[in-house]
């Protein structure tokens, strides 16, 4: 098969790579009805972290089951599932703490831009719809594997609430849809952050309620305006930055909840600031296996279509365009048609 | 009146002062019953956070009403009254939403270590007990002014919930008052981390189930062993260094809560690592306040004797006896008697 490998930092090309065959007997193979570029992709693309060697990319997928290894009981071939960038047991107690992303026997998924996928923990990793989606789903199903998910923590783990506050730091497609998770969970006020036209648009089309085109401590204080002085009950910090990070705690009112949901790079925290501060802190990789059976719900029902995010679609063997026009913010998000 | 004056690192004097007066029709003078001196005393008697000058010192406090300014309205003269380290009106937002340390309108109230003080935003700040108390029941009433109300945020921030699995850094007065909070909670299972023997004792008394001495990563991965490898529910830091924090953090389970309530000095947190670890953090200046109608009727039914930790009692005008002993750990904590 063809298949997406990060040479270099900007280095992204479409070729010729072994495919995929079941090593352990809980493998799963599977084909995938889409894949995309993840937020997390740009950042060994840009060079901010390092690129080892020639890399399979891609970890977000959906599609049907080719084959299963012999120790596969609950997923069959035919069927058309969906699975985390994470896999996980669904049965260590970190699994059933709900922290499948912390699974004692986790595995990181890797290779999904391409037309064949290897699944690790294949029982406790997938889950599959009740029958094939029409292709119009296909989009928010996708989005269930990751970056919706991704956005559901991080309203979860800032505590939104019906009738929360929320303000949502980072305008890219985990943000947006931790606009839209932090909707569905009530939230009475969400102010968007973004300086970005067409992302404004589409963070009031999933539920925001304000914008705020203010950064850094000027965006901080610009909530505190605009919540009398107090802070926002959760900051949902969709970026990963030092800056952006700042934002989100100096947002937040005392006794409020931040959450950080992208990869920190280079983030330091002064506890003696975050103490004054009185915030609560939570974050990580998001455990999306813990929510899927309730996002795909979301989504076969009509409830939410988080595949708006999608706003490039191309072929997957023109991938190396798709992490361009994310390089370039000419794209919010990438999907890609094997 | 002599009160207690910080000079400079180690040197505390008990020398004359002027009386405190009604400086603001809000305020409330008492006549202490008594007080102490706090863990967070020797920070600046050990040099640790800098001396500007001559610092009354103390912040712990119960006592009769002596007087009141013009607006007071719900305290009266003649009522014992305990009241927390922050003075809070009890009104704002911060405060409604039970965080009364980030108040609006807080100020720090200093002095308590004398025989008479000012508390300013006396409604707001002071609590009432529904009679004069016994005698025996001073020193328990003392502690809910600060460390048994530290001890109860420290298990609250962390989430202990029964059945919970709760682990303890410091045994100091605080740590072991966050044991009894812990038990109170419902706590399971309670680990106190500490090496030192008079303090396992009582660590045994308000609960603790299992002794751990070690600490830093070995302290961490004890934790881990004695959890079959999860690690604990709730961690809480009750003292206030990197050691303690990273110690901490490392003993939680993925998903599970961090408390810190001691000030943390020169504690740095790397963003990637808490993320990886999927840890709750939450901490600050405990928001006695909020606890202290609950924590008064504890000691006033029986149900918690936290005046246990005061394992030296001196005449006020010892008061420097009082940090030399805590400083060199022969006592836990020192109560005063003007």
């Amino acid at each position: 098969m063809r298949a997406t490998i990060l040479h270099r930092p900007g280095d992204i090309r479409f070729e010729e790579r072994e495919d995929p065959k079941i090593l352990a007997p809980t493998d799963a193979i599977i084909r995938l009805s889409a894949t995309c570029v993840c937020g997390s992709d740009l950042w060994p693309y840009r060079g901010i972290q390092e690129v080892p060697g020639p890399t399979p990319m891609g970890h977000e997928y959906c599609g049907i089951v080719e084959e299963v290894g012999r120790d596969v009981r609950t997923v069959k071939p035919g069927q058309f599932v969906i699975g985390s960038f994470f896999a996980s047991d669904n049965a260590c107690p970190h699994c059933k703490a709900g922290y499948h992303t912390s699974c004692e026997h986790r595995e990181f998924v890797v290779g999904a831009q391409a037309p064949l996928l290897r699944v690790p923990l294949a029982d406790g990793t997938l889950v599959a719809t009740s029958e094939a989606p029409p292709k119009e789903l296909v989009p928010s199903l996708l989005a269930t594997s990751d970056v919706f998910g991704t956005g559901w923590f991080a309203a979860d783990a800032a505590n939104v609430k019906p009738g929360s506050v929320v303000a949502v730091v980072g305008d890219g497609a985990v943000g947006l849809l931790a606009i839209l998770s932090a909707k569905h969970m009530g939230a009475e006020r969400i102010i968007a952050m973004s300086r970005h036209e067409a992302r404004q648009k589409l963070a009031r089309e999933f539920g925001a309620t304000d914008i705020v085109t203010e950064r850094g401590e000027e965006g901080a204080a610009r909530i505190k305006e605009l919540t009398k002085g107090v802070g926002a009950d959760a900051v949902l910090e969709c970026v990963g930055t030092q800056e952006s990070m700042q934002q989100a705690i100096g947002a937040a009112r005392p006794g409020g909840f931040v959450s950080y949901v992208g990869v920190p790079h280079g983030v330091q925290l002064q506890g003696q600031d975050l103490f004054f501060r009185h915030v609560h802190l939570h974050g990580g990789p998001a455990p999306v296996r813990h929510y899927l059976p309730e996002l795909i719900d979301l989504v076969v029902e009509g409830k939410a279509e988080p595949g708006k995010v999608f706003d490039l679609t191309l072929p997957l063997e023109q991938v190396a365009e798709g992490y361009r026009a994310m390089d370039e913010r000419r794209a919010i998000k990438t999907l890609l048609q094997p």
